[in-house]
């Protein structure tokens, strides 16, 4: 009556700031989702038709994972690090996928002006003459990181609404919460501690362990993910770059070209002859150059005769097997 | 530099079906709440002065409540139930509201054809040789009931998200959650048991215990509270009705209204006179009547003689001491 | 396998302007519509228990009247005379309810200046060597209209879309379409012309013959509907004042008010004694007026010494039976 | 070829803060607004049939009712100030319509501790060795409050957007600016100064003084506004009251309600004979009571033996003429 | 008065599931359309300079099409289907634009359990004794099937809103409808036959006849949507490869290549020199691979010492003149 | 206490229709702005780390850049012309970014038949026999055009809201505004004069004079801009194309490129030899067109033997230092 589940899943967040980011990664890794209907839970990604994906809330998705009743999770390492548990199940295949920053902070109210540090707490505990209140949606790693401060007396209220009103209206005394930009914090008058940083998060791709042990076709999608994740997130740091570049001989060229820092690059540029209406030595040099370092190496370009630098966009840069692929092999054949 | 907050409390739903009712029940009650702001969780009762009022979430409304960090909450019973811990602090000064009527229920696939009452339930447990998987948002309330009958070693599972879809997504075998309309169920092919009512449920008013007890103030606003929510309650299930009815006495006219069902009243109709240009002999006649029974007192009247009926709305009725006021005063003075 | 319904329905426009109006209109004569789900086409009047309500497109319920798959419907006249067939099933309850008012007009572009009658579109038939291309929504009536007119040769283009484009994208040479306030004409560079007035439109209820004939609980439902709309409809248009004014007698007083035009009333106004401290003699008159007389009948009661004019909505006036409810009876007797 | 507006004209707030309760206040007062056309900024009121209705920005208003070219204006009395001129055209009609209440207020940043009453700002000024730079929308009210505090040389600059952030940017050393609940001050880490407050404001009533003075249906229209309004208004801060009071005679009830504070009125209850089937001796009391005073008035009701009692809403009190029609004839006959 | 249109015109679906992806469509294919004001029903192409777009329901561009008031249409083929009529006067210049995919099928409800073919219904037809009532917004293609199916006396109803609620409320005993993702069916409990599929659609581009035979420009139109059309098409589902890879000599390379089945091309690839720092022989080989292939060949590449492949997107690829181009040319010679 | 703010600004419209467009050309400049909160007016360029980025109202940037509160703005040439002052302190970097495109004009009523120029204006303020009212939101630009025609004795009035409406209100006789499809103009029954264009305008970016002269990283950031900025705008004109071209040498097809108008172009195609699996001669050929040129350079492609034309966009083409720039330095080393 109750069937095991046959088809392999990745579960996407439902809802919130990580939403949109998951779907546009996706989307730009050459993965689109496609949804048949804006109020279904449910969707496929056509260029992976093994797979089918599913919308959850974040931190289910890590007890989707974990128990695997998903095999594949795209959520945020904050709710992974505080809902893994001990079972060893969830196994992180890509923990920086670029979106989605934050860090768990311990905040207090502005007006608590001598508290800057997390041991000005231990004097704040003192004067109340009782445990201190901390407000978490994260009761794991904030009993943990109280624990080991000295604070393991605190008691942990948990709230299903917005955190930064509670000291205001005396629900708690104090929060743990995520942070990303402070612009609420501010707005609340609260403040973080100097070192109350209990962990950074960014949006990560996790996979159930014995899934990708026991099901071959488990780790052939997790290949195809990886290899269009990274090749993506690689080509998102670079551009290819045509330039027109007097001189005799390629040879010439390239030595000139070696001289500098950027467009010498690690092996060395492509360069095919421009046949001109004057019969001019000419060549064009095609070569990959990091996006954040352009302006230099177009001025490098200038520097050496080169002209009409057209600058075009990539869509992937596939190097050998994803190191992560490699580590994530590594990792299920551990003992 | 901590401080207890010496203002009264009052909070309200800040989001979802409880919100915008309760603003038109106090609305509606003489006592509109007034928000400088809407991007601010903090509002004032321009009639009530002494009191402050808040937004939470309904189950954070619990928890302030039962700690006494606010004097009084409107939330839904569910969460009272669910929260309300066992230290007494939580008192019902009105239990039924008229609005957010819901009910907890254990909920399964309509696929399981023959599981129909929670004693079947014992043999899906049987058939799947392991315990039932239940997602729901009332670990409470679900392990009590679960317990009672027998299902004590389910698995109870905690979801931030929705969880009509947990059965089909294998999140979990079954799930205990509110109903209110069944059509979300039936949209996700999801059935009530027929024996499955855990709980029923509707918007109520809450304060606490200790409050009351030893604020005086905090005692006055708990009667106003309660005297015109009372009224305006009445008030809603009445209208007022004048019939212009001939006859040579106010005694004979009130006899003939006697012998009706409605109209006659426990009491007695007031009786005015009509000056006529031709001198007949009228009498207006001024009564309460129940809504739902309207057009059947319209008919009596005509019955009688009566015409141009004029129905007007009322905003209160004001009877006696609000039953609801002298309970709570009798539970304040219990041991 | 396919079942007649059992239940009593009604029928109201699921969308567009006639929406919000139909149900505000069954709210305010106290026979509230509860949706429980907005993405529903069914709902219920809680104070009509055997009638379920449905929603349709305002043409649709034209069709379902006639066919009987429901029993009443509230849309618009434009729709009925349109569709309502032959065949006598639909019987008009109450033609105007007083909102969704229009007209279906002709219309021409502006740029044809010369064009101002019916009769001057036979000089462009002329002129054109070719039937006139008209696109319109109700086909029906605009055959009938332009074969009385001499136009019978005109060529009908019905349209899914806004009919105003029509003109100026070569659709069509003129549109017989629905005008309320005239602003869309105007903005779309077309006019009526003087005499192309071809219906005019407001919101009514309908009903199927058969059923109220042969089903005495519908009979009764009718009933209901009309004693409420109407009583609701009259009541709108008045008010109940209470006015103080000086007098020795109530007589005296009511022969002062019976000089007036507008409180002087059919029958005479009701006269209740004021107690004053002082123990000069005054009257309470209570009178019901029409709000279009409002600033009339106040100056009338200044200017016999009244004063303290207190104005109070009312909600209902019930007079005798209703003349609709009597007039459809004898239709339905009618042989 | 250019005619004058033959029409009488209203000018209503187009956007911001006062179109809605603008549009609510004229409903409330039998004088509902009719636009035919959301995306059209003329309208009438059916019940003021000589009146065209238009939209303008609060700000134009002003001109509008200065120059003539409108006759009456709904609009903020901030923007009356700053823009009526000295000609004198402008008439108050009504000045506090009961909404869109603000200040204008001095605003400096909260970093500007020692700085808090409008006297520091001379030490300011003086440490900056040059004139304050002054953000306003209101250059007339600035330059007038500033000169009389001795700050006449300071910088003037009109900003297009929301002088808020002007501080921060730079853009201003302080601003001007209108307030009304002080949280977006608060967002933005400014303050106003202790005694920096010009003027408060709230919504008014204007008319254009010639117009009054030159056509009688101008002074008609500007009757009947002034009418309706002041009724509503009065009306919305009273209820209308009948109770039920054992006693003899009528003569015995009033005298204890005599003794009360509230419910003995100026003049006397109404009261009417209630026939009971017991025949005991029953009276119903009717009265106006204040709103804020509503509680009281009920305890004194039950004190005296008082019970049933209904309260119902009132639309309109009209007493004698309004006092500020009186004060507007007064002012068009000043020489 | 009247003139035709000298205009060359463009009609793109006005609302609904189309209209994005067309605008998108020709946006890509380096057409934009630029709508001057979002209210208004026309729109220009800066690149076609000689054509007017204009914004029309999906079925009323059919008949203008049909019509030749417009040249060219974009809408879907289940209108063409429906309304193009017996004269001709249609021509499809691209059938399958690849997006708008539905298909017309024949649905009835869940609870007919043993009707799974359209033979079915004959036996249903049989039982209620009476023609079947199928409500459609496609009657023409409705009564060529049922007709040959044996259903010829079947009652078509029209309906302006929602078929899918037809056979609940017994507006319909049955419903021919489109279906795109089948999850509207399954909320409303209604099923597909088995071979109930009438017609398969998605979006496409047609021509009025007559335009294209007799004006020059019209075809001139047609050549360069045609060509940028399918160009753009072609290039979304291929991208450019650059991979660097070792060898001695481009043919060497080559030979290498031409042993894998994706990237030995049917041509072969584009091989420059790469000039290296150690002087080791590198070539970069260009080509052009299918997306859905591009797993594969990355695979390949690397196989035979390929690395550093960088992929970029393509915005067109121009083969030949366009097969869609030559088609219609035959089709307008034809006799 | 005030300090003098140290970072580089760049201010950005805040609201309208240059928002959008401004924020693209950045990203698609490959400076992508970072505003974390949408609430805030500020942001950062994290590919430009010293300067900041604001957010303000059109016309109070060119205040801010005048008067050195910001370093450079983007906003339209419309406000610079209205509010640069005489003072020489805002110095345009980029006079034309291809948005925001509109005009300034003299417009008066449709009904105004016979006045069509602005000389026409004239006769209208003697038929007047006052001078005449023209609302405007440019008072310097409008008081200066003005007084060249002739009308120096014309009242300029201003307005917070939309002119269009003004001369039916009777608020002016006409308006000088902007325009930009003149959609507008035609719904409020506007027209404009033939020769009444005051101004064109569109984006641009501006710079405080002082700012570059004193201070190099300021001078920096205005370089980095108008390289990226540049070449962008380059780019977006331009498409790469690869096309494959059979020949015996590369000499002999460029020849065969040189006899072409476009595909010749100034310096000459890149050719590299393409291996193919027969061995004829082909060579791939890549070249630089404009994308408005791209039909005609394909045709001319086809016309020489090459097929497989493969178009990619491209993001930047980096020529010389930009000609933007040069002349920037020329102005700040002018006396």
């Amino acid at each position: 009556m109750i069937s095991t589940p046959e088809e392999i899943r990745l579960a996407l967040p439902s809802k919130g700031r990580l939403t949109e980011p998951a779907l546009a990664l996706l989307a730009d890794a050459g993965l689109p989702v496609y949804k048949p209907n804006p109020r279904q839970y449910k969707a496929t990604i056509p260029n992976l038709p093994g797979l089918a994906v599913i919308f959850q809330r974040p931190g289910d998705i890590v007890v989707s994972v974990r128990d695997g009743s998903v095999d594949f999770g795209l959520t945020g390492w904050d709710v992974v690090a505080e809902r893994r548990g001990a079972n060893g199940e969830i196994l992180a295949l890509h923990p920086a996928l670029g979106f989605g920053n934050c860090s768990l902070q311990v905040i207090v109210p502005e007006t608590w002006e001598p508290v800057n540090r997390v041991s000005d707490l231990l004097g704040v505990r003192q004067q109340l003459a009782r445990p201190l209140r901390v407000a978490t949606k994260f009761p794991n790693l904030t009993a943990q990181f109280l624990g080991e401060r000295g604070l393991q007396d605190s008691e942990l209220i948990s709230s299903e609404g917005t955190l930064e009103i509670a000291p205001d209206i005396g629900y708690a005394d104090l929060i743990i919460d995520l942070v990303s930009t402070g612009t609420t914090l501010r707005d609340n008058r609260l403040k973080q501690l100097e070192d109350g940083q209990i962990l950074t998060s960014q949006a990560c791709l996790v996979a159930n362990h014995a899934s990708l042990k026991s099901k071959p076709e488990v780790l052939g999608i997790a290949r195809q993910l990886l290899e269009f994740i990274v090749a993506h997130l690689r080509a998102t740091e670079n551009v290819s770059i045509f330039a027109n570049i007097r001189g005799d001989t390629p040879e010439s060229i390239a030595r000139r070209m070696f001289t500098q820092r950027l467009i010498g690059g690690l092996q060395g540029p492509t360069l095919s002859p421009v046949i001109t209406r004057q019969g001019e030595k000419w060549y064009a040099a095609h070569l990959i150059v990091r996006k954040d370092q352009l302006v230099e190496a177009i001025a490098e370009l200038r520097q050496i005769g080169g002209s009409g630098v057209v600058v075009t966009p990539v869509k992937f840069i596939f190097e050998e097997e994803p190191e992560e692929y490699r580590q994530m092999l590594a990792r299920l054949e551990a003992p």
